[in-house]
């Protein structure tokens, strides 16, 4: 029986590890990274690898959700790592592959980190208590033009509630959906305006726990306009009311967007 | 103008502090830490003063809340650290501070950190997609019985969510709302069953992101008469339908509770 060390790295770069994460990696035979569901900065799990004195060995999505190769490492091996950009449970597929750990007679650890789940309204200022379900926005493709993520919208703003949107990613081909193509895809497919308008305030984050971390707020229309520099982005659909301290704390963010095309 | 760094110190012990946060806090001209809203284990923050030097003056809520204290230091440092057990944001009553020190001309900066609102979910293997809206239980007092925390986990149910549940706690009285406890005062606020009912399953995680953390899933009449160890408990309010993964990541925790009464 072995373990597999779920490891969260946190979202900016290899210093939002933990000394508890480094110490479990440092002890692990083999250590397996994932960087489908997010991502940290350019060259952070280099930088990690070297300072650990540890390969870290990249998984494609298909590699992680065949499970055979951490299940082959994990029965030559008493410890084995998997680390991911953010939490690794905030990726629902990584339960999979901790199911499929324990089926096949090993078990699991977890070291948790820092997430865009919390991390997004923290910055905000808004309170995490306040949030609904989260969304996420799939990239658009021929024919696959889901409504679902409106909806899910509208019944959080139903119940007075944010919602979180994050946003797809395809890092392998550097493809980033940014937030003005999300705002512009959610406004596109909610014409009766369930979650969604051209001129309701909502936010947007970008680059959250990283140095360049920042945010803005302002009419969906005007930001769907708007270059928010590099990736990760992810969206926050404000609640038709908001808390006074919200409201303030939104306040520094409702500020002319950095270049408008 | 000041900087005045929230700095996240995870969920469990010292070991919990990012490589970024522990940097950030070896800049601090004064650090102050918080113990009212969570908690570290026994001498962890005493651990963390000693490790980077630094002595960490302790607030009581009052203090924090007042904001002089730190809005004196920040006039008279260039850089003052605020540290908190979990992420600094997800207690709303930090937002505040953030904001007297804008209104008094100083900035603010913050490293997230792991927080239960994610830790819960991902230990559980349940989907963060998948919650509503985090309640929060205080003691009961007399003449104060709120129900709105039934009445908000029947919304979750109504919408298909599941609840977290966070407990409160008094650290400087050694108290801490137990998961049986607030199961308890639960159980008698809800007659109608909107949000919990006797038989109906629920989840208890105790002592999330440290080395003893722990979670158990059955019926809430019997969780309710379970002891599950030291703090901190907080309890998860399943969703009428589970996802099969879910249900398969839970199964696990369906044994028998450490001790019952």
């Amino acid at each position: 029986m072995a373990e597999l060390w779920f490891v969260g790295l946190g979202l900016g770069d290899e210093r939002d590890l933990s000394r508890r994460g480094e110490e479990v990696l440092r002890r692990c035979e083999r250590i397996f990274a994932e960087e489908y569901t997010a991502v940290l900065e350019d060259g952070a799990l280099d930088r990690l690898a070297k300072e650990i004195g540890h390969r870290i060995d990249r998984l494609g999505r298909t590699d992680v959700e065949s499970e055979r190769t951490i299940l082959d490492a994990l029965d030559r091996s008493e410890r084995v790592g998997f680390v991911t950009a953010g939490d690794p449970f905030a990726a629902t597929t990584h339960v999979a592959l901790r199911l499929a750990a324990e089926r096949a007679g090993h078990t699991w650890r977890y070291v948790p980190n820092a997430s865009i789940f919390t991390a997004a309204s923290g910055f905000l200022g808004l309170m995490a208590y306040r949030f609904g379900r989260t969304v996420s926005l799939p990239f658009p493709a021929p024919g696959f033009a889901p409504t679902s993520p409106v909806v899910e919208i509208g019944k959080n703003r139903l119940i007075g509630a944010h919602t979180l949107v994050l946003l797809d990613l395809h890092p392998s081909e550097g493809r980033f959906l940014t937030a003005g193509e999300a705002i512009r895809i959610l406004l596109e497919r909610d014409p009766e305006h369930v979650g969604i308008a051209a001129d309701r305030e909502i936010a947007v984050v970008a680059r959250m726990g990283s140095e360049t971390a920042d945010a803005w707020v302002g009419p969906a229309l005007e930001l769907s306009r708007t270059e928010f520099g590099p990736p990760l982005h992810a969206l926050v659909i404000l609640a038709p009311e908001l808390h006074f301290a919200e409201n303030e704390a939104l306040a520094r963010f409702r500020r002319p967007a950095p270049s408008s095309s």
